[in-house]
């Protein structure tokens, strides 16, 4: 086996310098769904190749029909060889006016109990994870002059606009990712002291809905009571997504969504996982959604569906009396199971327009859908990893589902025929996508130190 | 009778000047309800000021609890007196990208007819109207040296934002608005060569509604299916604002709303006022709101409701997989007939409230409401006012209900124990509240000589 001590002895030791190097990656704006930080997006691709060229990978820059991706090689012959996938774009950083500090300025705080973090967007999705596979490699190299194992980085620049161009990319370059195992560092721990590797996804189906009655903005005095409102027309279709019990209300919604295995719901049931401590932390108390079912179950093997966004009329300070010509909402559906995005597109669109008066008019945008995804619970990386992890974090790793989606991982089995162990260190109260996103330091610290565990690990096989 | 000729002819010939002094008007951004403008507000006040001042008007600014008033005095012993109402604010430009041209930039353009229109925001609503008064005074002073009866001017600069501070700084001034009768000209003709004077105005509610979940915005691939969300919550409030026959569904809501009587439907049945003449133009075809009513009914006789304005989540370009912590609605009701909108406002808050789950909370703020008005239809001002129209126009001038709301008119009543008369040359296509909004140089230049007429013939009674 590598000597995994030193490595590990180097990895605390450098910690202040590996957050440098976080902050300097956290301050490049790169929001991939807005075409004004296209450049932003290609800076922190950049930004990355010249860090992983300096570690001695071979680096390179790909384009894609969007922001290019990251590919960084370091072969082992003989050993096993692991790809391993982030992305170092952020979400957008609206509403603006709710973060304390800048989103690209990266800080250190204390939270109340004294954990520092990490505050900035991307500090936890992903640009945190991501180094934390990064640090790892960095004090292999520096304490051992190589890695325990083949390493190839993929880092695209588009997870947050659905993996726009990646598919393509990863299809027409299957020679190029040659791996035994695909490592993802975008998921979260069970809890701040126990690691979790996920086992399954929620798939995604997202929408944009417009709907247009006037040809322009009226007077609701002189037109109010006569002419068709938008809003009116899209609240509708919004308030009939659900039913009464809290359930999806497309025609065959659940078609393909299996029931929980009994032993799996038996195993939930002993997680202690409450209302109060999932939803108190963010000022919730009743879980939404489905009646009747335990609150892990909506979250990880239940289908949802949440409107993201809605605009309409005047949103300005005080009144206008305006009845608006058009309204628009983004609407998407969290998948489980055999669900069908393309179906479910057919059925939302058909839901949508049938609800449309007749002298109106709707416009359907769909954007990339992904089916949900479940990792087999035999793969022998997944033992590996769960022994590694159990030795840096004292208790066993966890495998449990995720209601998030990350679409890249169905590619990977379907181009690449490779399966993907989803490691994450965030926390539940990482808050991201949302003003003032951390990422605990001990995540950061202990994420890596763990990366280096189970490299050292497979590095054994 | 006062020599009315020579001052209809000095209108004619000096229209372009006329209209060289609204431009100027016009370039004023004085939007009342963004607290940004409020400095752009007392220079439309200003140059008012110096305007009226200039004609021989005794004119001073009188400050009010949000934007001031413009006071101006030209008595004439032994003739009767009007208060003339008018306000120099303007509404909000937003969509500003569907302008054709900057909306404070006035410009004359040609419709596919070949009329020419004033394009700038207020052009109709309201300086253009306030104008044709003006000028009116104006030809009179130059031509004849005095106006042929007494007249107060009184301008606000709050009227879109439900004239804030208006009716306290009327209680505290009755000694400067001793009139016969107000005169406001704000309203529409009944169709481009049909001059119109209104007799009933719709009240007005307006309320924002804006409902908190959690305490953060949140990523709906975690929380999906278990967290609130704003959006669906509000969503829900208003399409339950309607029931499935188009009616509102509030508790009461029709309360103190009485059937239109059958000699005035029989008289609106011959008017030919059809959906197509009314909606075509802005693209619609089916009237909507209550099912079984005639057109002109739903816009003058009865109540409607309107949602004016929605915004929660993301609403940016592409995608954002976040369920919003809050979002908000502003939300109106025209009123009729004795409908309260204090008992409304209660009604409304109750409905809102128990639609709210118990671990989510909305803040319901209820801007300036207003009672229906209808005027007495023996006012002798309204006969002499009917004959000085026909004869600018060739034909009888309608007497109408309009569907929007001058809340101030009541107050006049209230207070000053003054009728008012509305006489307005807008026409409905003037797109007032809306990008592009235009006032015909015809509405101005034909309603600057009624104005003329009118007053020379209240100066003979």
């Amino acid at each position: 086996m590598a000597a995994l001590d030193p490595v590990l002895n180097d990895i605390d030791r450098d910690l202040d310098n590996a957050l440098e190097r976080l902050f300097a990656f956290l301050r490049i704006p790169s929001i991939s769904t807005d075409p004004a930080y296209a450049g932003h997006c290609r800076d922190a691709a950049q930004w990355l190749e010249g860090n992983l060229t300096a570690l001695g990978f071979e680096t390179a820059i790909h384009e894609t029909s969007l922001h290019p991706v990251v590919l960084a090689h370091a072969p082992k012959p003989g050993k096993p060889h692991v790809l391993f996938y982030g992305h170092y774009d952020v979400q957008p950083v609206d509403p603006l006016n709710l973060w304390e500090t800048p989103p690209f300025e990266p800080r250190l705080s204390l939270n109340a109990k004294g954990d520092k973090q990490i505050v900035a967007r991307g500090a936890s999705d992903d640009k945190g994870q991501v180094m934390t596979f990064v640090e790892a490699c960095r004090a292999f190299i520096a304490m051992e002059g190589e890695l325990p194992c083949g390493v190839t980085l993929l880092i695209e620049g588009a997870e947050e606009n659905g993996s726009q161009g990646l598919p393509e990319w990863v299809a027409a370059n299957r020679d190029k990712l040659a791996a035994d195992i695909v490592l993802v560092c975008d998921t979260s721990m069970w809890n701040p002291t126990t690691p979790a590797i996920t086992t399954s996804l929620r798939g995604l189906a997202y929408f944009e809905v417009k709907v247009t009655c006037a040809d322009r903005d009226l007077h609701s005095g002189f037109f109010g009571g006569a002419a068709r409102n938008p809003i009116h027309v899209l609240s509708t279709i919004i308030a009939d997504l659900h039913d009464s019990d809290g359930r999806v209300a497309l025609p065959g919604f659940y078609d393909g969504v299996r029931e929980t295995p009994a032993d799996i719901l038996e195993q939930w049931r002993g997680l202690d996982f409450t209302a109060e401590k999932f939803l108190g932390p963010i000022g919730l108390k009743e879980p939404a959604g489905e009646r009747g079912r335990m609150l892990i179950e909506l979250i990880q093997s239940r289908p949802a569906c949440d409107v993201n966004g809605i605009i309409g009329g005047y949103t300005g300070e005080g009144t206008k009396t305006v009845i608006a010509g058009e309204a628009s909402a983004k609407v998407s559906f969290r998948l489980v199971d055999d669900q069908d995005p393309e179906q479910l597109a057919r059925t939302f669109e058909a839901f949508v327009r049938e609800r449309i008066p007749s002298d109106c008019s709707v416009e359907v945008t769909c954007y990339k859908g992904s089916r949900a995804i479940s990792l087999p619970f035999d793969m022998p990386e997944l033992d590996i990893a769960r022994g590694a992890l159990a030795e840096e974090w004292g208790v066993p790793a966890v495998t449990i589902g995720a209601g998030g989606s990350i679409p890249i991982v169905g590619d990977f089995k379907r181009l690449l025929d490779r399966n993907t162990l989803l490691i994450g260190f965030g926390l539940d109260d990482d808050r991201i996508h949302s003003p003032n996103e951390k990422y605990d330091l001990r995540s950061f610290h202990k994420g890596t130190r763990s990366w280096a565990r189970i490299l050292a690990a497979f590095g054994e096989r």
